[in-house]
């Protein structure tokens, strides 16, 4: 167990802050709300990007690259865009620094090199795409455009946290233009099907698809649809969005297209994004009071070998240490062999468990006798011996068993706290325990934001399998037709 | 012939932003001096980025993230850095954007929303990572840190060309920490060699390693060292840079560790970075009069398969097209089999041959029946005919020939137009003819200006094979030990 850190129960929310550090993930940085993302964290995210975007190519998409930077009239354009971002962005006024006037040391905004016109670093890219693609878009034979970008946007947020909300952060987003509003609609859903398909099989983090309400839909889209986690103090998380943009941002930058039958209709649009936000949902969803926990096929480093021998007996640890990792590696198991001796033992054990290698091996020359081997696996904390006998084939087995593993036991969590709740008094209560309370709502903002006011929790989403069932309004009473989730979020 | 398309030698300057455009590379965008890098150019840079990390990692480089701004006063830390930067840096002043006071439409950076000290969006990332690193160093066991990040970095050049020289670019920039002066240097060359390798290898660049002169180090470096391509039109291109910064970062930033022998000093820093630049670099080497060339290891397609046939023909064509796409798709060959009717073949033929696919494949149904198929590359545009038997291994030959060619084509244009000069007459004629001219120099900053002042050429770079060889100054008659490479350069 980890000296001096801080138990989940105690206090999820200093819990979480100090895994991140301790765990080499990032840390803050001196710009207000920007965190360095230290070289162990970007490899769970290169892993992450580089599944996505192989999934991304595999339904059709290309990446591109646009400017960081957009006019601010570009950003005035479309007019709940702007509403929604432009009280949290950074904003470039001069392109220089000189000496300053006053002959104090350090520089200052040159005056001479102050921009006609402001440059805001984007937050999304809607706006800046939406003026690239009138370009690009004649006629239905230039549709579907299917980008996407890899890129850093800035949101400058008040209160910020590692990951889960910073001022600069990493994402994808796609961008796509269609000739007709079916296709972009099936776009959107297609995307999020993605999503979920990366989140469950990869992440192994269970989620909900759903849509969300007016109220949380992203500036500027007809629809957002989501999906949504549960993290282990019962809080939802929005772990990625999808949106059907209409024809928005094609009224607001002029595309339009020719159609087959020769007439001239404006485009429709979709985005969809996911960004190292995801990090801190992983983080959440299955670290302990250990440290880290990773699903294998997300984990840098998925095996290490410790060897416990000195002298002669190295010799043999070493060649056996040696050829069980050139095994595993062949199989495409990454392994690290740690026979440093910089280190104790007891320094490595914590080390790699808190850093949440799935699996660990002891070599020790005692156990070689005996011609077995213990396996220690990160996600129920257990040992097992097994035999030097297919011993890589028993520890990709087991890889394969954490990560299914992880994934049931984020599902069981999430079934037991979500709940169905009929009166107001039973909300009250539940969401002071956390948890996705399904309930009835009456499909107001009013009721929505009341309810938001009186509670902290909001509406994650309408999910897309709910059935259709009669009730009434947990809040005001008024009729409902279909249940939607309530939770307090990240 | 691709139409209304400008001759190299007609005006190469032109040729290259129509080539850029044209074959969808890159197109540039209402932001001042950004360009838009579109998917096909993108994908190019994708194939570069993999191959580069991959030979990073290998080097063993770790890859991590840093802010997008730098704090005015971190950048005003290290004296040389500043005053190479601070001309040319977008200045965020605001974090917020309100109505306009004066009543009319549209938005203005709020008052109250005055950063109280200015950010630099990152033109280089030293002065942030060397205030990180100051965190990550206490004792020689914490060395050396071997960090790499891809990343875009903003510089705002007057004149911008497309890929040359943008305000914003993406780049990678590695910066190393190390114990002692010996290693840093070491590091220093050996990511010399990886850019060199890289260019010379996958993008079929030849280049010349050299150390450039004090005037055209890098801010803050206490060496640069460079790879040099010559381009068509005889001009030089710096394709990569690796600095020794000695311990200037370590002192502005305060970092120092305890050595194993217990005393306290300095760190000793590299850093090293190439960027889309090198996208100018490709498209300046190899291409022609009928647009792109791409050596095929970087080719995002590299065989297009083209039929001719209609009705019954077309069913054998095709068997035989997705037969051969498979089989070469097996070799780890990327193969599209065009076979749209929405445009013509000769439409078809043009295209590909523009954007610069490696190999086209012709498959017609009278070919069929005599067994042989037509062959075209694009390097050399000429055709050959070869049988249907093993012709996915002779169009994989054709490309490994393709790469080759290519080099040894760049390499006879550059010694072609490399000469030595021993006298000023003769470099103010030839200096005008373009090409690398090897000169005596004798050392001093005064004589390298004045000569870049009177013919526009610098001094490239001291090759680091330069041979010993007594002589006098090309411009000042003063000794000088041996030749270094005067060129025009982009």
């Amino acid at each position: 167990m980890a000296k001096d850190f801080t138990k989940r129960e105690e206090n999820y929310s200093q819990w979480y802050n100090e895994l991140v550090e301790r765990a080499s993930l990032a840390e803050n940085s001196a710009v207000r709300g920007c965190m360095v993302i230290k070289p162990y964290g970007y490899a769970i995210w290169e892993k992450m990007q580089a599944i996505l975007d192989k999934m991304f190519k595999q339904t059709g998409h290309q990446n591109a690259y646009f400017p960081l930077f957009i006019p601010k009239s570009y950003f005035e354009k479309e007019a709940e865009h702007v509403e929604g971002f432009a009280k949290e962005c950074a904003v470039v006024t001069h392109h220089r620094l000189k000496p300053k006037s006053n002959g104090e040391a350090g520089l200052e905004p040159d005056p001479d090199a102050k921009l006609e016109e402001e440059l805001i670093v984007r937050p999304t890219s809607e706006t800046i795409i939406w003026d690239t693609y009138r370009g690009w878009v004649q006629s239905y034979r230039d549709l579907p455009i299917l980008c996407n970008q890899w890129a850093n946007v800035v949101r400058w947020e008040m209160r910020t946290r590692m990951f889960l909300r910073t001022a600069e952060f990493l994402w994808q987003e796609g961008h796509t233009a269609h000739a007709t509003k079916e296709e972009a609609i099936e776009e959107t859903k297609k995307m999020l099907d993605v999503y979920a398909t990366f989140a469950e099989q990869f992440m192994a983090i269970p989620v909900i698809k759903g849509v969300k309400s007016p109220n949380e839909r992203f500036a500027g889209a007809l629809d957002t649809y989501c999906i949504e986690a549960m993290m282990q103090d019962g809080k939802a998380l929005q772990a990625g969005t999808s949106h059907f943009l209409g024809q928005n941002f094609a009224k607001a930058f002029d595309v339009k297209f020719m159609t087959k039958e020769n007439k001239i209709e404006y485009v429709w649009a979709t985005s969809w994004g996911v960004s190292t936000r995801l990090m801190g949902a992983l983080i959440m969803t299955h670290s302990d009071d250990n440290g880290l926990v990773l699903p294998p096929v997300l984990a840098p480093l998925q095996v290490v070998i410790i060897p416990i021998a000195k002298g002669e007996q190295k010799v043999k640890v070493d060649e056996l240490s040696l050829k069980l990792k050139a095994e595993l590696e062949s199989k495409g198991i990454s392994v690290k062999y740690d026979d440093s001796e910089q280190y104790s033992m007891g320094w490595k054990f914590n080390e790699y468990e808190f850093k949440g290698v799935p699996v660990r091996v002891t070599i020790g020359a005692r156990d070689l006798e005996k011609g077995v081997i213990e396996l220690f696996r990160r996600d129920t904390l257990t040992k097992e011996n097994h035999s030097v006998e297919n011993l890589a084939d028993r520890i990709s087995a087991l890889l394969d068993d954490i990560q299914a593993n992880l994934y049931s036991k984020a599902l069981s969590f999430r079934q037991a706290h979500t709940i169905n709740v009929d009166s107001w008094e039973d909300f009250t209560q539940k969401i002071e325990q956390g948890g996705f309370l399904l309930c009835h709502w009456d499909g107001t903002a009013e009721t929505e934001e009341k309810i938001k006011e009186l509670t902290k929790a909001t509406i994650r989403c309408i999910p897309l399998d709910a059935e259709a069932e009669e009730g009434f309004c947990v809040y005001s009473g008024q009729p409902s037709h279909r249940r939607v989730i309530f939770a307090r979020a990240y």
